[in-house]
């Protein structure tokens, strides 16, 4: 491609709004401009990347037996009432009328559409298992569309879909787009992990994201230092490696004043004890029951965790309010001592805490030397707090490390959740209705190109791996106006095009170091330079990540270029 | 691809409401299915044709210099404002608004969002002229959604957009989109014109449709046996090739009584005489002003042509009253003699009419022994009809034929019709700012899909035409528990795929007569059936558009399918 006959308007600035390095680097480079706030053109350049990831995806999902097909945007709203998620997606989910005032959703994700056309050609277990999949455009309107194309309101997605007859078949399709997933981030160059997830209120089985490691992520992950152990926060559990700790032989307990002492800090402050001997008190409200939830002082407590223990659809803190009329004091000065109208449950660690501290459900008092198993009334001891840096590794591998991370992609076991719903139902081999199983599977495919982006920068601008890179090759002369450059220039470039090597030629009539500087900004893997050696055949290549230089004669160009590729 | 493993419902009825073949056959054959009306989901088998049609999109659009890009399909509303179209483009354009109001089109066609793009990011004639396109699903409400793919809501499109400094850069670009596009039907296939279409209220120059000749287009097409003229029928030219008639010698004019007598014809046969003889009138009101408009009484009046004569924006036939108190009578006796309050203009048919009739502006009364340069005063004579069959071709080849056209394709030399509304301006080699021209071109590319089934199918389903197939070899087995056929089909299958030919091998366990009409229906290319002979490493081949059947050895099956492919 020449570049005159493009459109590549690089910026020397950085453009106003763009926070992180992947948004600024693509409107400076001239990969996408914005059109409304979170939606996006994707100009040549752009388009280029985005139809290198997608011939990936592709490929993978093929070879992992996913079998393409097109669905579309407008989703009538009854396919959405039937899961009840016309009212529960929220303003998310972009919705419009016809002329004949039918209401519509934009297709944010096609769980309905796609679960209404196999209820309606699939009746026999014969035909399952079966794996769909599409790359589509799909719109969510995010009440805060930001950093560019991380979290747009109109983007390019592959979502896959598949139906089983049992979940033996779903475990083994699950595992094998599991694996095409790996095989798609690789060949993109991303180093990701794939994390255990939180699968919510869908009440679906296994499901993993794939996370970018990314500073700008805005998922933290917990990892092993040692394995490729990795979760969700949220999801970790904690490995009980609490010491069985003898509570004999000390003081009774005893009750103190703590003038405005509210945080456990202050409480651990002003008693002078270490913060983990206290014992954190929080009163949960859990589908409408109260819970008093211990966790010791330096710990915090996992609201998702006590979602899974209780199976609860709801999990909040109880107001100051609800806390007086129950417990008798504010949230400051909560305790499970003699609590006996409210259910107490505990971490493990509590358990093991010697001589320690917690509020008395009194204001501004709290007691002092409590030892748990003598003291307090615990209905149950579960893992409900966060996991933290340096915890054991819940594959008793390694020590957790955090991470931010980027969520580009998504597994999901849905199991019966819309199937039985919208009635998606097969006749097995004895001629008995069942309900299929599901799962779900996507990849935001613009979201990856800029997670390869955040991965692939450096002072200069982009620096694309040579699997996504918008062409292979960047060719410049230093000198338009010299005949025997662009002589040798137009050479190379047919060349390079009989031999089907992606090159971007630019022919522009700028300075050498306009055309540098776009170049590095571009980033392409590989330059080619032709300047005053251009009589002797001699054409300057520089790697784009190394930034290695090397002269190259025009003999030995092509041989020279396929190592380098 | 295993037919197992894939999505391919196919039907034995034709399911109601398709009322033309492609529609039929594309729901039969399971290509496509129907979500919303108009709305359609492409199955795996539609999803491949689709592709294969956009990769010689693709193909013949890089070829012609035009480079590929994506924009969004939400579209800002304040866009479309700027070029009134946000009124004018009426119901069919969609809208929405997001959580904060603000208004959005769904993108029906991109000139707005692209010039916006243009006029940001181009500033100088040295960037110019630029080709842009993108393969995108565009969105149009469409009043009645009908055919299938031929007229819905929701469809995949190319549409491609030029920019340029003057109008032979313009021209330059058109042409070549022009070649491009006749590349993409003969490729696809298809028979096909490329037809003078009218340019219509936007005002631009040249546009040309690319019509699939069909008896279910819903346009008409005029067209020459002899040469490659064709013209929509509403544009096509009438030359004049009236005698010069000697008007003199004859008799006065008379008044008749013709009670009851209205149209053309029942006066012709009231008065017994040729309707050739007859002279039309008819009061139009052009952009609020009455013209009467003569035509033979064979010819209907163009109103096309009439607002081209008058450059209006508005044509319409005048009511009855306004025809009362303009002329004294009802529509049914209107004529031009002694007329001197409305213009008369008059088709250049009338001036070599002899002997003729028409209306006295008299309720039931005609003239009779009218000869135009006698008795009427006529301000000018102008090609006014419509073109009918039998005519001379207007490049003076052959004759006139009609035929039905499906519209495929469009191309449109727009000028500055959106460049000067929206301020798309750059400035010339003087430093001088202008306006640039823009042309735009769009290809149906679902509709294309559809295009294709109608010319190409039989009484069995549909007959593919190879570059466009979802697969190149149908295979099957004759009974698919009998081991050695499944081995060869197995062994063959495999090499099929080695050699990077598509297969489709129907590997289910259902009767050889299922899966010969589902064959059949489908219209892959070649069709490889294994049956009896398989012990002797014989497969039975089968052309599906010729009917052509014959043996090949395994030994030289990779030879064979060369040849047939």
């Amino acid at each position: 491609m020449r570049q005159s006959q493009t459109l590549l308007p690089t910026l020397k600035e950085t453009p106003a709004g763009a926070d992180i390095k992947s948004h600024q680097l693509l409107l400076r480079a001239g990969f996408i401009r914005q059109t409304a706030s979170g939606v996006y053109s994707f100009l040549p350049l752009g388009k280029k990347v985005l139809t290198k990831v997608e011939a990936i995806v592709r490929e993978e999902m093929e070879n992992a037996g996913a079998v393409e097909m097109l669905m579309p945007a407008l989703q009538p709203s009854e396919l959405w009432k039937e899961t009840n998620r016309w009212d529960n997606f929220g303003p998310e989910l972009m919705r419009l009328h016809d002329r004949h005032h039918r209401e519509f959703a934009l297709g944010a994700t096609h769980e309905e559409v796609i679960t209404d056309l196999i209820r309606s050609e699939i009746n026999s277990y014969k035909k399952l298992p079966l794996t769909l999949y599409q790359i589509q455009t799909k719109f969510r309107d995010e009440k805060r569309p930001r950093f560019g194309l991380l979290r747009g309101r109109e983007f390019v997605m592959k979502d896959a879909y598949s139906f089983h007859t049992n979940d033996e078949s779903l475990d083994e399709v699950y595992d094998r787009l599991f694996t095409a997933y790996s095989n798609i981030f690789k060949r993109c160059g991303l180093n990701f992990r794939a994390v255990i997830a939180d699968s919510g209120a869908m009440g679906g089985k296994d499901t993993h994201e794939f996370m970018v490691l990314s500073e700008v992520g805005e998922d933290t992950i917990a990892y092993s230092d040692s394995s490729d152990y990795a979760a969700n926060i949220e999801m970790a559990p904690v490995i009980d490696r609490y010491e069985d700790t003898k509570q004999t032989e000390i003081d009774e307990l005893a009750l103190v004043s703590t003038p405005n002492q509210k945080t456990m800090v202050e409480v651990a402050s002003f008693l002078n004890r270490p913060l983990d001997q206290g014992i954190k008190s929080l009163l949960f409200k859990i589908d409408e029951e109260f819970v008093l939830v211990l966790t010791r002082g330096d710990h915090d407590v996992n609201d998702i965790k006590l979602k899974h223990i209780y199976q609860a659809v709801e999990v909040e803190l109880a107001t100051e309010e609800e806390a007086k009329n129950l417990l008798g004091a504010s949230v400051g000065s909560l305790g499970p001592v003699n609590v006996k109208n409210v259910e107490v449950i505990a971490d493990y660690s509590v358990k093991s805490i010697v001589d320690g501290y917690c509020g008395a459900n009194e204001d501004d008092k709290h007691y002092i030397n409590v030892q748990p198993e003598r003291d307090l009334v615990i209905s149950k001891y579960e893992d409900i707090r966060f996991i933290k840096e340096g915890d054991l590794s819940p594959d008793g591998n390694g020590i957790i490390k955090f991470a931010k991370g980027i969520e580009v992609g998504h597994v999901f076991k849905l199991g019966k959740v819309y199937t039985e719903k919208m009635g998606a139902n097969y006749l097995d081999e004895f001629g008995k209705s069942q309900v299929m199983t599901m799962g779900c599977y996507g990849i935001g495919v613009s979201r990856t190109l800029a997670a390869i982006v955040e991965q692939y920068n450096d002072e200069n601008g982009i620096t694309w791996p040579s699997a996504v890179a918008p062409y292979q090759i960047h060719m410049l002369t230093m000198q338009s106006n010299k005949e025997e450059q662009v002589e040798l220039a137009e050479q190379i470039y047919t060349t390079l095009k009989e031999n089907q090597i992606d090159v971007l030629y630019d022919d522009r009539k700028e300075r050498p170091g306009v055309k540098f500087a776009d170049s590095d900004l571009i980033g392409i893997p590989v330059r080619l330079t032709i300047g005053k050696k251009a009589n002797e055949g001699i054409i300057e290549c520089k790697i784009r990540a190394t930034g290695e230089q090397f002269d190259i004669h025009i003999s030995e160009l092509l041989g020279r270029l396929q190592e380098v590729l």
